[in-house]
């Protein structure tokens, strides 16, 4: 529709995630409107991730080193290893500040429809790094849906054999939301998972 | 909450607009997982357009050359003038496929509170148009918002001590709309502006 730069900068646009024809639109005009150096700074860091940033060696998170920031902070707990998904996982459990252990990333879950088994996912690192001493207990934060279930499943049995304490994150009802609205499984393990309250609290 | 060059990108992308925190993030990882090619192709774009799109000599829409391409294509109308706020309302225009004529972008609305008036715009290289005797109507489409009126009002005025006609685009019932929910004023100017059903046709 526009004329050539214009609407190529909407076609590349238009292939990010989450960004239909009209936002792709309003970036390139909103990009079209600002000084030169500021896109400078943006096509710059685009390409900067690309060429700095790549994998942890040991724990497969998103990383400008060979060890990713939290691998190499002596004051994590080295005791705990928290198994997600992917590295934006490790993103969403830092922010709550409630974790300071280690963290090790599958690089997906298993999904046998789409050709996925544990081969295909970082599982051979992580029973490495269980042979250190250390670890005395995994959490598994896969997603609560069928694969992460399934992949959680296939973890506990694999590192019952080593002997290692595995836990699960907890499910149930989220925090601020309606019962009435919560799908049935979810209260389903609500119920599962109630715990006594402590009348001493 | 990441390392360097990751956190650097969700930051310059969280600026654009409609892009917020967790888009950001969305757009970022997928741009670490993207090859190195395809995300040189955006970063590229994003310069081009900042180097090679400027503003037609003429009418102010968009362009890589003197003059738009609209204002080159001797197959549209020269007797006709639409009159928009912006460049991105030309684009909606053309989506129509129902004006055949030239454009003139104001580059923005009469906004006293803002400190817009009439000198802000590009009104007086829209009186210098008209000064050729090819034109013929002068059709308004600024926004159907105070500020576009209030343009719309103006530029009548002065365009009618010229002597051209000025026509401006209908108000009344968006298409596919329920008239119930319709806001009042929009249900106004329907009434305003009803139009004899010919029982020729």
């Amino acid at each position: 529709m526009y004329d050539g730069a214009l609407q190529s900068l909407i076609d590349e646009l238009g292939r990010l995630p989450g960004v239909g024809p009209k936002s792709a639109q309003r970036i390139a005009f909103h990009v079209l409107s600002r000084p030169r150096e500021e896109v400078v700074m943006l096509s710059a860091a685009l390409i900067a991730v690309k060429d700095h940033v790549r994998f942890c060696d040991q724990c497969g998170n998103i990383s400008e080193e060979d060890l990713c920031s939290i691998c190499r902070d002596p004051r994590r707990d080295q005791s705990l290893i928290c198994v997600v998904e992917e590295a934006k996982d490790v993103g969403a459990i830092e922010r709550t500040r409630s974790y300071r252990g280690l963290y090790h990333v599958l690089g997906g879950a298993i999904d046998p429809i789409n050709g996925i088994g544990p081969d295909q996912l970082r599982v051979r690192e992580l029973l490495h790094r269980l042979g250190d001493e250390a670890v005395q207990e995994i959490i598994i934060a896969t997603d609560p849906n069928i694969e992460g279930e399934a992949t959680a499943t296939y973890l506990t049995r694999t590192i019952a054999t080593i002997g290692i304490p595995v836990t699960r994150l907890a499910s149930g009802l989220p925090v601020g939301g309606d019962l009435e609205y919560a799908d049935e499984v979810t209260l389903g393990r609500a119920f599962e998972g109630r715990r006594r309250i402590d009348q001493d609290d």
